[in-house]
């Protein structure tokens, strides 16, 4: 680096991570630094469950995970910042962190969101001050993603004015919940509400499954689901129930009611819709997730970056071993994962806040509903996926040290694995993105006029069906074909937004018009079996248009916060760091953009010099863009981050030139041998002269 | 399927699997069904060591690991069937099977390889009844992958004719050694060797550290590594030496000696040469992981593909839920995944059959050694990558039940972990592979000519420089490019062969003309560091070249087991396989035969298409697939893989028809709702018709 090369303010960074809910992010760090909420490397399942509950009491105690509730009940209603907090528990104990999740997020959360005024009044306080620890009985082993399938039935005794829940068959036991094998003892239970003889579909039930004591109420069963392939301080178990009693006012009755006579009624008419609506209220699963992975893969970068930058191997031509981080492939391993760290980033900052919008009640729009659970479907499956590829190529790239529990990577992809399938399927979710993007699509159309859509579109330019809907080009291929003729072309933000825009429509636009062939002039009968078919076949091209939709929303949000940057070094090299990530979207998906016409080979080529270009300028400021992530040492506690292998080169350094300077290094046989060479050489050319 | 579908006879396809090894293998396997070898889900790791080592023992006692050692001492010289043998061990427990290769594949090996008669008679007995478990000293924690620069010297003393083995300084500490810990009673340490003032590189010592009581010999110190990502089982550890004295008879000597005077020796003139014979007499880890990683991915393959052909999820048109493995992107999961299994199966047996070759001395020549080494090095990196890829997916398709340690994915990718950097970087390994394959390219050229040589490769069309170096095609382009018109043309191997091929060889032209422009009419005092950035700056594109190249290979493997058979209907299937394994490769590449203008944008997409109608072809026979890899219950022991699923299935099913049959099931809301609103238009039809 030459004086006059730009720097990066890591301050300026940092705060612009640290986003709207700063103090809290920074409340909620001083607290996890301390060595009572850490991870306790190879504790035993039961010892780690045992502390666990006895941090999620500490963590009640400090009045740390209660933001969220009502502040009539000693919360905050704060629930950006209940989740901000929450997401920086993650490298305390991820145990810890997702026992507490259980607790106030989905046990919580569903008294809170699905439950009423007298609900509250009645259980909150006791799961606030966890004096009523309790588990989520959503899933069962027969139905993870299709909830609406579940078997539990929960049927109305107008007689008793009671609902009976039982579990019908094995395939219906309630499976993989936390607090349910020990420490639960209520449940609120997802099960079909039948009454009068009609099923009114999935509602959620207070049920009371443990004395404080530990025993089992009569009629329910629980099992322990034993060791997992992480987050082994969570009790995780499954409960079943055979014929179990509980008061008609334990139905948690926001959005379906029961009267004493069996009475169904809802204040939301389809079933489907009231359905959809219950479950979006716990959506803040999958935006704390989507944050959490953020603050991992931050953590990732962080060891990996420092380690690699005082790392050295092999000898180079200087004479001196080479810093691993100055290996080309070491760089193509890091610093687009870095770049994308820093999108996923600030595309979590936006959810969080879209999230705040609508449950604070300050923009609780339907719009906002709908883009609010887009985001969370989109960013919490790429961001986790992304979460557990750093964490693995980082583990890989600090070698044997990576795999050491005390280095930390290990550890927490072992714990964080299990996010790319609770909280929503990945692929389940981004499935749900791309029918949303489907929807967007044909609603263009409903007017039945193409072309007059088309003219519409044209005139406005970049504009959106909504915040997080499809993305709208209104510009032929042509003219963008003309636009990206030179390297120097895509790296303008423009040409980044509209290929990546473009491509993400012309998919989408592609699927629906198969789809729309299929089932063309199809006799009725046929009509669902061949729409079930061509959807099937197209499943697949689905997913990657949604994932390339939401890497467009995270790009989006990345150029956002880089053009909101006034210091000129910072957003030098924050533009860098853009432009390796939107480039390096192209360049992954570059078959597509050929295949289509929308870049030439010889521009593909010249693009994958560039984002080489850019990875060795993002390397300069690497250790300072991991120090903006702004990790504290307590919560990295990688012994690889510290320096300690700086020290350890420099001493053996110093030791070998002490040596030379003394005499005493030996000469290695192959300089003997290569001296030995010159000097026969040199005397046969002596000899030659004589 | 219809009747005349082809059948996959399950019993052919295993016996190509087990290949030539099948009676040790089968042997193997029925010894580790024995649950006293299985893994014992979260067992803490003190208990687990323990247990690993008692492990240790009863496998000596069973003769089951001393097959690769002299027939004079007891084993039977049999080198093949010993890295069979220990594969299989891998399901059993790795860190079990991990241990035993630190013991008998590191440690012993280094004294029978390294080591000369003297040696083997007075440590081997001891070292195969595990009377001396051992550790094997090579990497330190400032020196992994460069083992020529290891820190660690061996200075001899003439006067006590001794060698003082010493740590100079921190960075020169060995580091994560199995056995260093606790149980190691003698090591092999790998050191300068230093004799009258000159080092001869790196040689390996016999070192006692470890009284049988447990205690540290003199100058000898030993730290815990703890608590790992996994193979908690094993007691890996650090040791360092101060001025250690051992007499000159430890050095095992087999390729340098040093006389009582100090004088050194060696068979091996070069002393880069001579480093690399040794290092290469330890291939056998490199080729016992490739196999072992396979088996993990054969697993978890069995594992997820029973469980998916099982589970259902989201109802159908058909009424029915539909079974996962129907769905489109599952089934985009898992079926190339398979077709990979058996490339790298049939591949890893290839080389197995070199190492044996060499190793047996039946065929052991300079250039079997060569093709040995590039074909393990080349191997080990992507299947050990394909297992840790495998598995994952496997978890992530089982949802929530794959996080279950009782369903074996986490445990067995948290073991296997480590295997992508040990015993060489995946990434180093591949680098190794690209040197070989820019010597082999140069190799052409050595006469200068280079137009004769393209007449000369004109007319071997298909011929190869060795068994594994770099493939030539005798053809031009342009020929290739219409041969490749069609989607049909793209089905056969030869043009799967040829377009696979074209890309390494083309690969590797470009690289090596970009170093050798690098340094052209580059001043002497300049080039050494100019050609250093320009190693650099292709240190990526190297990498994947080699893994084209390793691809190749593979493939080639499979299409030459393909070939062999002689059932109908199970070539055909296979063929799918092969094909499906052949244009995925493809299909992934595909931006470079685009870019490079081997493949038009329309046979791209004709591509993507049939590679999906292959993918829904295998998956019809997925389950055969995977039951010819013959892995015994008692080795998968996954509750998912017993079928369990299905039972709850029929059991819900059964009782949902119950019920219906009895009239009890309820009508849902939905359908109720349907009704009226049928019931309300027929009434308006009716209405308006009165």
């Amino acid at each position: 680096m030459t004086t006059s090369a730009p720097r990066v303010n890591v301050q300026l960074v940092a705060d612009a991570l640290l986003g709207k809910w700063k103090a809290e992010r920074l409340e909620s760090r001083a607290l996890a630094s301390d060595e009572r909420f850490h991870t306790i490397h190879g504790q035993p399942m039961d010892e780690h469950r045992i502390r666990a509950l006895s941090q999620l009491q500490q963590l009640a105690d400090a009045g740390a995970v209660q933001r969220a509730f009502p502040s009539s009940l000693g919360g905050n209603d704060n629930h950006g910042g209940n989740v901000a907090a929450f997401e920086e528990l993650v490298l305390a104990d991820p145990s810890m962190q997702i026992k507490a999740g259980v607790q106030w997020g989905l046990f919580g959360s569903a008294i809170l969101h699905l439950g009423t005024e007298e609900h509250h009044k009645k259980w909150l306080p006791a799961v606030m001050d966890l004096s009523l620890p309790g588990a989520f009985a959503m899933t069962e082993i027969g139905h993870g993603s299709d909830v609406a399938s579940v078997g539990t039935t929960a049927t109305y005794d107008p007689e008793a004015e009671e609902f009976e829940i039982h579990t019908p068959f094995k395939g219906a036991w309630k499976e993989f919940l936390g607090n349910a094998a020990l420490h639960g003892q209520a449940a609120v239970v997802f099960a079909q509400l039948i009454t009068k003889g009609v099923n009114h579909g999935v509602h959620a039930f207070f049920v009371p499954i443990r004395t404080p004591g530990g025993e089992m109420m009569p009629g329910i069963g629980s099992e322990d689901d034993g060791v997992k392939g992480g987050l082994n301080g969570i009790d995780n178990g499954r409960l079943h129930f055979t014929h179990v009693r509980i008061p008609r006012e334990n139905l948690l009755n926001r959005y379906g009611n029961v009267e004493a006579d069996g009475t169904y009624s809802s204040p939301i008419e389809s079933p489907g819709r009231r359905f959809f609506t219950m479950i979006g209220t716990l959506v803040q699963g999958r935006v704390s997730l989507d944050g959490s992975a953020v603050r991992a893969m931050q953590a990732a970068l962080t060891i990996a970056i420092r380690y690699g930058n005082e790392r050295r191997q092999f000898p180079g031509a200087s004479g001196r071993e080479i810093v691993l981080l100055d290996y080309g492939q070491h760089q193509r391993r890091l610093m687009p994962r870095l770049a994308q760290a820093y999108a996923m980033a600030f595309a979590s900052e936006r959810l969080l806040t879209v999230f705040d919008e609508v449950f604070s009640g300050a923009k609780d729009t339907d719009e906002n509903r709908e883009d609010l659970e887009t985001l969370a479907a989109g960013l919490k499956p790429l961001s986790t996926w992304a979460a557990l590829d750093t964490l693995q190529e980082a583990r890989e790239a600090c070698g044997g040290a990576g795999f050491m529990a005390k280095n930390r990577l290990t550890g927490l992809r072992a714990d964080l694995d299990i996010y790319v399938t609770f909280e929503g399927d990945n692929n389940v979710l981004l499935q749900l993105v791309g029918k949303r993007l489907l929807t967007d699509y044909a609603d263009q159309f409903k007017d039945g006029d193409k072309a007059a859509y088309a003219r519409a579109a044209a005139s406005q330019l970049g504009d959106r069906v909504s915040r997080f809907g499809l993305r709208q080009l209104g510009q032929s291929i042509a003219d963008l074909g003309q636009m990206a003729r030179s390297i120097e072309s895509l790296r303008t933000s423009e040409a980044q937004r509209e290929l990546l825009t473009d491509r993400v429509e012309t998919m989408i636009a592609e699927i629906a018009s198969a789809l729309r062939d299929a089932t063309k002039d199809v006799p009725k009968a046929e009509r669902a079996q061949r729409g079930e078919d061509a959807f099937n076949a197209q499943q697949h091209k689905l997913i990657q248009a949604a994932t390339a939709h939401v890497e467009l929303l995270q790009w989006e949000a990345l150029t956002e916060e880089v053009e909101k940057l006034t210091d000129a070094g910072t957003k030098q090299v924050m533009t860098w760091v853009r432009d390796l990530f939107g480039l390096g979207l192209l360049e992954r998906n570059m078959t597509w953009f050929l295949v289509h016409g929308r870049i030439s080979g010889q521009r593909a080529e010249a693009l994958t010099a560039y984002v080489d270009r850019l990875i060795s300028r993002v390397r300069d400021h690497a250790v300072d863009l991991v120090d903006a992530f702004g990790i504290p040492a307590e919560l990295l506690r990688a012994e690889i981050a510290t320096g300690i292998e700086a020290e350890r080169q420099a001493e053996a350094h110093a030791y070998v030139e002490a040596q030379r300077a003394a005499g005493t290094w030996p000469i290695h046989e192959k300089e003997l041998r290569a001296q030995a060479k010159a000097e026969a050489k040199a005397e046969t050319k002596d000899a030659a002269r004589r």
